[in-house]
């Protein structure tokens, strides 16, 4: 017997996700109805990923369900905003409960981590794909902006660049290594956005950025936005053991600057505030690290450890330049 | 020269609704951050339209623009919201700036006679599908609810039925008549969300829905969440002169029941309040016409014109049910 829409949303998707006592309305009205606290601002972001092009049509469920709350969330994180709401539009070829179940699992539980309710949605058929708003809140006036930057800044960036990059290279059977790349699937298909660092940092960066699109492109974005240039030092930017070994195989520096996926916080800092965020990443435990300097000369340098430019900077992943 | 997804951002949707006061960061940043009035709660919406299923895959892209915004917009009307930011999610198989051209000014026209403005997006490579969500501002407390009916309150519908309905059929060669059938399709393809008729109503319906998937249908939601029942006048169903014709040589109700793609609004009064709503839509010239009555009894009885019920009520369009 086929399900019915309504059935399917009923079974997977009405209460998932634990109850904030901001939803005034959940799913099931024509609307979601949600309250934002006085003296809060509302962050929202929209991304959608498509089967075929952001993951395979069999990748497992629950790491699609994961990864398309993942990147609003890590949107959010960028802003400095605590996760609130999120609704999702989910298109299918047809109604698998197996499929449902799975994904909704993996949504769901990624949701109950950051405190986030699904309180809308849209089941569609079609060719697979998810779109999914988040709704986050801030102190009024406290977004970091992709446009805060100004020469003289420090670059920062969490955790590691290109574990999700290499691993998919190693999905492929284009990078082959014995054992040791597996850890980093965990990169690709469950990253961890985060959100708990962009609310610390909020109160220290002039600027920041998530690193979805790849390190180059999305400092590139921030550079723009910042109306200034920077120089990165290859050699300080954070890799793992994996990345770092096939770079100095490969000799190739697009794994950690544009494979994109990883989901880390690209962040800058004014020089005099640069001990207190140090102090900051050291009492909470942050992974970060020093990458380069902001300055007056527009574009992006990456600057090898024996001092000499990266002729040509990888640039990121763009969906309709042809390439990738 | 392909067109990058910046660059299609930038050219078709930074600025193309205008400014409002309240929209502290809009598109170009990881999140668009958004102000809500103190002692109002926010309405969101999420739908999506997909080439084949909502819309011919080479409908006009002026036509899709402007009702991927409608259908949200018409859920604002039906909570009594009034509409103020929206965000697109669209997925496209190529950049084509004429296609891109005409979409965006089906879009935005709309937009901007509701005042809405586009915040944030995100373009993707894949088969056509359009997510939009909408986001509205409520007086604390003012949302009509579809669970707000109670068995005696007057079942009202706005405007006529069954017009989309009709001209599907036309366009489909399936029903065929001299001339008069062409006015329909502004209905079908360009609806007109009931926005300012919703806030009218907001302070005398006591449940309210928007009929998207047809009248039969979407009754019944707003049935089973009023936890009663109803009998429909069907003499009273309002019908343009041409699908009053089209039952009368068919005897088929399933264009005005079940066609779905109306965008009227269907909603109940209280017995003590039809005064005041008479009123208010005679002083506000809104189409309002009384066509059936809650009772305690479930289910949804359809009374003909001679006092017969009608034998199955025709039910509305499911996307996971096999059939339309």
């Amino acid at each position: 017997v086929p399900l019915s829409e309504f059935d399917l949303i009923d079974r997977y998707f009405t209460s998932s996700t634990g109850p904030r006592d901001d939803v005034v309305l959940g799913i099931g009205d024509d609307c979601a109805v949600l309250r934002v606290p006085d003296q809060r601002e509302l962050a929202v972001t929209i991304d959608t990923l498509v089967a075929g092009v952001h993951f395979a049509a069999d990748a497992e469920p629950e790491w699609i369900g994961h990864k398309a709350l993942a990147v609003g969330l890590s949107d959010l994180a960028a802003m400095g905003a605590e996760p609130a709401w999120a609704t999702l539009a989910l298109t299918l070829p047809q109604a698998e409960p197996a499929w449902l179940g799975a994904f909704s699992r993996g949504f769901s539980e990624l949701a109950l981590a950051h405190r986030v309710q699904l309180v809308g949605g849209d089941t569609t058929r079609g060719p697979l794909a998810v779109s999914v708003q988040v709704h986050g809140l801030l102190r009024a006036g406290a977004a970091m902006r992709r446009g805060g930057g100004a020469p003289g800044d420090l670059v920062y960036v969490t955790g590691t660049l290109g574990d999700a990059g290499l691993a998919l290279l190693a999905e492929q059977g284009l990078y082959v290594r014995d054992g040791c790349l597996g850890g980093l699937r965990e990169q690709l298909h469950r990253p961890s956005p985060r959100v708990a660092e962009g609310l610390l940092l909020a109160s220290v960066a002039s600027a920041c950025i998530d690193v979805s699109d790849g390190l180059a492109a999305d400092l590139g974005h921030l550079l723009r936005a910042s109306a200034c240039g920077a120089t990165l030092y290859l050699e300080r930017v954070p890799c793992s053991e994996a990345v770092r070994d096939y770079v100095a195989e490969t000799g190739d520096w697009s794994v950690p600057l544009a494979a994109g996926d990883d989901y880390e916080l690209c962040f800058t800092v004014p020089e005099e505030k640069q001990a207190v965020l140090e102090n900051l990443a050291l009492d909470f435990s942050v992974p970060v690290t020093w990458i380069g300097l902001l300055e007056p000369q527009k574009g992006l340098r990456c600057c090898q450890a024996d001092g000499r430019q990266l002729a040509a900077v990888p640039s990121g992943y763009d969906h309709f330049a042809g390439g990738d």
